[in-house]
Formats: structure tokens, C-alpha cells, sequence
């Protein structure tokens, strides 16, 4: 049984200030969502994180934003889609030029926050970025956010011609679309590992989650996102990682 | 005979600030450095002005620079050369981006502005360049300012394993030893066309130039740098080209 | 008869990049709105355009933005209420000390393409920004563009405590509501010279406009924007002065 | 006996980034040297920084830079006396904008990092800076690293017209010039929390410390430099104080 990829946003400190603990979560992922500069990062914090992935063999991906260090790229800004996909192009090239230094590749692409909610619900804002992504490779999966309702993303991703990864979320509650349930919400992020590593198993086995109505809710899993912010986050992804390993022997 | 190549600054805008007269001056180059975004330009400039360099089958040269664009890369900034060596993986690696997908690729790398002047000063930094290129593609020839002995950029560029083009200046004078003299100081620039004119056809055959003291000077020429400020730079390069077309149906 | 102030943007050049003919349309002016850092400018184009305005004795407004260089401001940013207060204070304060070098003051606040939209449609918004020129000085006046139906706008500003003015636009279309007729949209904007001094001075006498359905619309008129990008538009900002001139003479 | 003034940096979080025990170290110290928005923070930690320093009744010092945030203001950026000046003007105006919003005014200036070590080597950058700062308030004293001969420094002050506080700092040799021993050499930082109070005291009771050749070296001591990073400079922070309480009351 394949297991979905455990995907985890890293190298977002930013010149004299640290951020994450890329070094203790790096050795139980398959992948890391490299940031690119511009909601985090600098070219030296993307030289030693694509070094410390490819160290740890982790597929390398490229974590294009807005422009906008100060709100970390969790603002919306307006842009068109012709100017989405300029930015995502100059991005994913900045990272792979740094790749090339230390001998590796971009194994996919996952927009950051603001951006990655934005072309979720705007079809033109995600062809924009599906066309920076064909641009640069045209065999680099993309990952979008997994719904009840995966049609039009396959649709889409046909269309434009470019392979999609769809992405859960072992924290995180979800409404009975597939949709998140806002932070603002209760209950909207579990705390607890137990929950969290349940919720992990339920998607890797393509089996249903509790929608926060209590009804079935299947969803397309291809990777799960997990967390190195803080030592609770990095304990629930050893413990995601030791039971994928169980169920894959199994 | 083969004449120097014809390099120009292009892509200086930056977002709602047009620069240059790239239009103009693209038809008569072989060789367009491409702002990368940290003195000048932005992704959208960026994609125009590869797009026009690859309709005008102009070799396309990155043009990194010091994170500065209040300054526009004209002021040293103290970095190590590492950081250096990161800073120009990122923009190179952010230009190719874009070429990608214009379908064209980057044939040479000319550093920008302080840091241009500061690694021909530096032989650490310019080894932090050197390397950076290097990574990227070891075949892509870097740019160097020509001085009267260079003896010790070859020797460098052979350690490093690096092919380094020699680049001169038509319309600015020499002091005895190949550097440009001051633009502070009186006759620094040549503003007459004709002049110009007689020192490129001058440095493309391989004569000496007269330095600021009246000596005779040898500079090593593969490219001579050309400008698409204003509409008179612009006719000086179409009178420089049409002497180089000149010369070499001689 | 009192006239409306004519208010232009001013300083929009930034560290290389001239923007605007500022020297010409000056002379014409009452109002000079001036860019402080975020959307365009930078500390030395301030000290300039403050010297400048100072010279013609034009009161001087600030003129912040969201933080975004690339899109000229005119890109809306997701930020808060909170925010945005604190950006505005950040922007004012910068040109306050700018003007403090030149012997001079602040004298009104007008908020910069999206921020300025954005906050005539979100009142929480507007009360940031309100709150913040508070903060600075409750006796400063804020432009806020005017519709037909300004009595929102008096009661948030007298809720809040800050006198405003109501901005109308010469060389613009108004919809029945009193809004902007959009620039995508046909005869949004008037280029021709004679249209766009008889709207002035229709505004100006306090008389009704005719709307893009037909209809008659009435504008509260305290300030008229007015542009100095271009010699056509600085010909017209002095064939409205003149046409004002006569007016209070009348 | 009047003790020399503790001065700490403060807000230098920036966006989502933390940085600094500011709630730990502020009820200890005299002045906070708050961050401008150049090398670190940005409107909102401004603001949060100033409320915290007003209530604690702590004075407010602007604390201006290069604008290098990916460099922390640690990096000299080749700027001419006239760009400093502006650069100054704007932060120091910023800074004042958000203390007016928290009904506190900016009490000294303190420039940072690269900047700070600069303009103690070029007399022409410091006049700029002083021009700034005496343009914004000719009463503000600007703080300058004090060395064995602060006479050239205080004739500057005097003929500029602005007072100035000579900084000393508890953790750090000296060499007999007065100048910080480089980080670089062995000894240079003080890590034992004895040996910092102890050069304290002897600094606030005006006698000499024993420069890295041994010898006898007399600095004015107007402040005194210290730190809120860790909990360790924290604790020497407080040991200071607790030592300069027992020097007052003696």
C-alpha cells in the first residue's frame, strides 16, 4: 500500500532571523516546500535548506508567494494571472539555479499561503500558475488542495497539461465540501497527536473523515501536510511517519 | 575578423517605470545583460525583455546585481563571497526561469554596476562569482572589465575553470594601467559620436588606445559595452555597428 | 466663490526612475500629494518634491500606500484595519520628518490607488485610516473621494473626529452613483482639454454633472484631482486654473 | 552619582518573525533603541515596541539604519553624507509617527549596525547623520561610540550644534585606542556575567578599564550598551542594574 508523501514548508527563516526546525523534522519527510524569497527566505537560507534536503534524500519542491516578506505572504494581493504566473516562473527558476549548486532538482511545486488559497478558488489565477509550472517542466506535479469535489482540478490540470498532487491536512477539520474549517472556528486544528495521527492513517487508507456536520467525507490524498514550527508539530510527524511505516508493512 | 560582441544594459525598468530603449537599441546587439530584478526589473520586465531579446536572436546575458534597487546596484554593498556567490545562483537561476519559458536559455553572465567594479577589485568576490556561475552551467562565459595586464583574471578564471569574456568601453577614457578614468574627472566620457565611433573600431582590431597620458594601451576586447539610454547612444551603436559591418566585409 | 483645491500626485519618481513632470505642473497646483516610500519614492525624492512644494508654497499632503513597489500600489493587499492604521502612521511620519528637514509641514492625508479604493468601500478600512491620521494630528483633513451619497462618509468622520474632503475628478466619467465609470469601459476617461475645464468648472460651481446614464448628479467638490504625468495633462491643470482664475474673479 | 544610561535594542522582530526578549529585558533598562523598518521591524512590532516602552516608562530612541533587511543593517552600503542624511530624516519621522499614535515622543538617536560603525570612521557620514537629526530636533543627543580621544567627536557636535552621549559597552574589550576589539580575536566578548559588572561599574564610575594591551584606557561614558538576545544577557542586564542601584544609593 502507497502511502501519501508527507510534504513540510521549510527554510523560512530570512536573513538574522531563524524560523522552524527544518534540521530535527527533515529526517521524516519526503518532501520539503522550499521557500523562494519572497514571503521567506533568502538565496543563502535556500542554499543550506536544498542542501540539508538533499542530504536527507527529501524531494525538493519550490514554495512560490505574493511578494510581501512583512505579512509572509499570507495576504492577498491582486494581481492578475499573467503577473501570478511571471512571479511563480522567476521563483521556481531562483531555487533551482540554488539546486544546481548543490547538485539536485525541483521535484514539484506548491504555492504558499495567500497564493495557494487564492488560485484554489479562482480558476484563472490557477492556470496562471499551472502555466509558470508546464513553462519550467511540464512533468513537475503541482499540489493543490484536495476537495470533495476533485473534477474540476483534474479537468484543469488536463486541460493545461500538467500532473496535480492533491493535498490533506492530518490537523485540520474539515467542513463537508472537503473545504477547511476556518481558524476562527472552534475545533478548527487538532492539538492532540493521537487525532492527528488517526486523521493521518483515515486519508492514507483512502477512507472517509468526519466532516465537521459528522457526515462521510472522502478526499484525494496524494501528499499530507505536516509542521516543524515546534516540538509538539515535529513529535506528530515521527509519529505520522512510524505509522505510515506500519500500515506500508502491513 | 572577427569583431567584438555588442553588449547593452537592457531591462531596467521596473514595474511602473519604463528605462532604456530597448526597442531601439535590440537590433543591434549581440548581446542583451538582463536585469534580474535586485537592481532593476521585476518578473513581468523580465519576460519582456527575454522575449524581445530571443524575436532579435540576441544572446541573452544575466546581470545580477546588489540587492539595491533605491540605489539601482551602483552602491558596494559588504558582503562576503559567499553571499555573493548566493546572490547570483538566485538571479541567475531566476532569469533562466524566464527563459524557460520563452524557450531560450542564458549564454553569459555580466555582474552589475558596484558589483561589477567591486569584484574586479576583489579577487575573493569575484571567485565568490566565479563559483556561482560555475554551478550553474561551467560552460557560460563571465564578463570581466579588461585592464592593461590581464594576466591575473585568466589565471583565475583557469583555477576556478571558467571561460571569461574581456569586456572594453568605446566612449569612456583609459588611464595608463586599463582602468576607466573617473566619470568626476573632466573628459571621462566621450560624447561625440565619431570618437566613439574611432575607439570601437579601434579596440575591435586588437590596436592600442590612447590613455589618459598619452601612452599607448593594449586592452584584450571580446565585447565592448554599448548603451540604450537615449536616442543619441542609441545612433552611436548604429554607427558602431555599421563600422563593424564595414570591417569585416573588408 | 470658493474654489476647489486642485491636488496632483507628486514625487512618484523612484531612486533611478524619473516619474512626472512635478517642475511643471507645481506652478498650478494647491495641493502636492506626495509619495512616502511604499508605492513610489524613496527618502532623497521626498526631500526634492518637499523642497519643491515648499518653494511654491503648495500645502503638502501625505500620500501612503500599501507596501508594494513592483504594482505602484495599485494592487489591493489583504491587511486588517490594524494594519493599515499603523502602515499609514509609518508613511506619514516618514514624510513629517522629511518635511521637518525643510522647514515645512504635513497638511492633508490622501491614501494611494488600491488603499484609496479599497477603503471607500470598507468602512472598517476607512476608520484605520482615519484612526491614524488621528493619531497624527485630528485637525488633518483626508481626501475621500465623493459619491453621490456623502452622508456615510460625514457620519464616520464625525464619529471618528477628522474633518475630510470630498475629491471629485475632472477628466473622469461618474456612473448615477457617483462612482468612476471603469477604465475598461468606453468614454471612462476624457482626453479632451475643452470637456474635461467645462467638468471642472461645472464641479466647481457646485452644479450638477450628467452621469453616464443621462441623469444629473451632484458631487461634493472640496478638491479636484488633477494630473501632471504627461504635457497634455499638465496643459490641462493650467486651463483649469485659469479658468478658475476667472471664475473667483468673476 | 549619576549612573550612565542603559540602552538596549528593542524591536528588531520583523513580520512573522520574532526576535529578542523585549518584555524581559525592558523594565531593566533606561532607553530603547527601536528598530526603524530598515535593517528590522516593520509598523506593527514599531508600534507594539513603543507602547511597551512607554509603559514602562523607558526612554524612546530612534534607531535608524541601512536599508538591508536581508543583511540586518550589519552590512556598509556605499551611501554618500546626502543619501544618509534622508535616509535618517525618514526613519527617525517614522518612528515619531507611531510614538504619536501612543502619545510618546522619540527622546535620542542611535544609529545602527554598519551604519553606526561607519559614520565613527568617515567624519563627513556622521555630520550627515547629525545634520538629520538636528533637523528633526536640535535638542535630540546622538549617541557615538566612545574611544580614548572623543574630543574630535564632541568638536563636531559642537559645530553641528547637537549634543552627543559616548556609548560604551559592558561585554566587550577594549583595544588602548578605545576601539571594540574584533569579534574575530580571541577575548573580544565578555561572556561571564562578574566580568561584565564589573567593567560596568568601573565604566559608570568614570575610571579606566584595562585595554587588550594592558594598559590603562579612560573612556566618557554618557550610556552603556546592553542586550536582550538570551536569557543570559538578560540576567547580566539585570545584574547591572541591581549593581548600579547599590552605586547610587552608596
Amino acid at each position: 500500500m502507497a502511502m501519501p508523501l508527507l510534504n513540510c514548508d521549510m527554510g523560512e527563516s530570512f536573513g538574522n532571523w531563524p524560523l522552524g526546525m527544518d534540521d530535527d523534522v527533515m529526517p521524516y519527510v519526503d518532501c520539503a516546500n522550499i521557500a523562494c524569497g519572497f514571503h521567506a527566505s533568502d538565496p543563502h537560507v535556500m542554499r543550506r535548506t536544498v542542501a540539508l534536503a538533499a542530504r536527507h534524500d527529501v524531494r525538493i519542491g519550490a514554495h512560490p508567494a505574493y511578494p510581501d516578506l512583512m505579512g509572509f505572504g499570507r495576504r492577498s494581493l491582486g494581481c492578475t494571472p499573467a503577473e501570478v504566473e511571471d512571479l511563480v516562473l522567476y521563483q521556481v527558476g531562483a531555487l533551482a539555479g540554488i539546486c544546481q549548486a548543490e547538485g539536485t532538482i525541483i521535484q514539484y511545486v506548491k504555492p504558499h499561503g495567500a497564493l495557494y488559497n487564492d488560485m484554489a478558488r479562482d480558476p484563472e489565477l490557477l492556470k496562471g500558475v499551472m502555466r509558470a509550472v508546464r513553462a519550467y517542466d511540464a512533468g513537475l506535479p503541482l499540489m493543490v488542495m484536495a476537495t470533495a469535489d476533485p473534477g474540476p482540478f483534474r479537468a484543469l490540470a488536463a486541460e493545461i497539461g500538467l500532473p496535480i498532487w492533491f493535498e490533506t491536512f492530518a490537523d485540520r477539520a474539515y467542513d463537508p465540501q472537503g473545504q477547511l474549517v476556518s481558524r476562527r472556528l472552534p475545533n478548527a486544528v487538532h492539538h492532540d497527536e493521537a487525532t492527528i495521527v488517526a486523521q493521518a492513517v483515515t486519508l492514507a487508507r483512502g477512507e472517509a473523515v468526519t466532516a465537521s456536520d459528522g457526515s462521510a467525507l472522502h478526499l484525494p490524498c496524494d501528499t499530507l501536510c505536516v509542521h516543524g514550527d515546534n516540538p509538539e508539530s515535529v513529535a506528530s510527524v515521527r509519529a505520522i511517519r512510524e505509522a505510515f511505516r506500519s500500515l506500508e508493512s502491513a
